[in-house]
């Protein structure tokens, strides 16, 4: 199957604000698709099934992954969480934009499968800018915050794996400079072969 | 010596505009600089040494061949024709952004010596309109011409290698397309060590 459209990998600190980032890109333009997740995982208070996550049993996921249905998958504290390959290849094939939001471990799987996906990792200015925003959410206890931040100066070693890093100072401009690098990586070359195909064989013919 | 510009090949088909992007960057953003050739043909009337080319004697330009002064040469019907190595790493260890206007040839060449590199290839939209802009210069004979679109229709061959295939439909927007590539490349995470580095020093203090 052709895949026309980009698919773009976000990744980033707890607290940064990969989640802002990706309603932003969904509300400011109309291009982009966001793979549901899919996981074993009991529904928490509030959360709607296809929306939140796909909720299913344990064997049917299960089955899923036996069929290699999954762009990449893992076990958290005793459930699944994984990202299922069809609607992502569908949306892909149709020309759109998807944007998968997974952790560090599933994005490097996507690499493996996909080359040519673009990992996006986002991080906040500083260290001291992650823990206030972390901090300013009102959700969690000292400890809790301090779990996030020592994950993330963990991850902090492997970041340099991904394509690009996006600074979360400025949302504005974090939004429009990942929109920006996901539309140019259309122009890239490899991605350009039917264009470069149509002017060569216009050029053969006008030369013969 | 660290390489913080970005240094940006541009090629392309002989009429599609190259000089005129290339001309457009200079005067639209002031972080550009264009490396000048050095040569060993005379200077024809009209050309300045230090703007056109440096022009340069055989038995100087063969020394600093032999000095591996040269980011890539190349002789043609007799002359050499060469980016010298030493302005290029300056700009670039400056901070500023190094254009080099060149050949397939020689893109290739400095692909090897700087994979980190960007190569433009600039198009124009159809062979047609390729061939119409090469005849509205008015100063070629059909028969050159025709010699310009064959080349082009062989070049086609190896363009897929570039990075980005510029198309220079609307120049404005060929412009700010290769603007924004250049400059979004800064933020890819190879670019970003040291401040991936410094984030996690900080978030490894905050959580000691």
């Amino acid at each position: 199957m052709e895949r026309k459209g980009i698919l773009a990998v976000m990744s980033g600190f707890s607290g940064a604000g990969k989640g802002t980032i990706v309603s932003r890109l969904l509300k400011d333009y109309d291009r982009y698709w966001v793979s549901v997740s899919m996981t074993t995982r009991p529904p928490r208070p509030g959360e709607t099934d296809g929306v939140s996550y796909h909720f299913v049993t344990r064997e049917a996921f299960e089955e899923i992954i036996a069929a290699d249905g999954f762009l990449e998958y893992a076990e958290y504290q005793g459930n699944y969480y994984g990202t299922p390959k069809a609607p992502v290849l569908e949306h892909l094939a149709a020309g759109g934009d998807v944007i998968l939001e997974i952790e560090t471990v599933g994005a490097f799987k996507v690499r493996e499968a996909f080359p040519e996906a673009l990992l996006f990792y986002v991080v906040a200015p500083t260290g001291a800018e992650l823990k206030r925003r972390l901090e300013s959410r009102g959700t969690e206890t000292e400890a809790q915050i301090l779990g996030r931040l020592k994950k993330a100066a963990k991850e902090a070693e492997v970041i340099n794996r991904y394509d690009y890093i996006l600074v979360n100072d400025d949302l504005d401009e974090a939004v429009a400079a990942c929109h920006s690098l996901i539309q140019r990586e259309k122009t890239r070359a490899g991605r350009s072969l039917p264009l470069i195909a149509r002017l060569r064989e216009e050029l053969e013919e006008i030369t013969e």
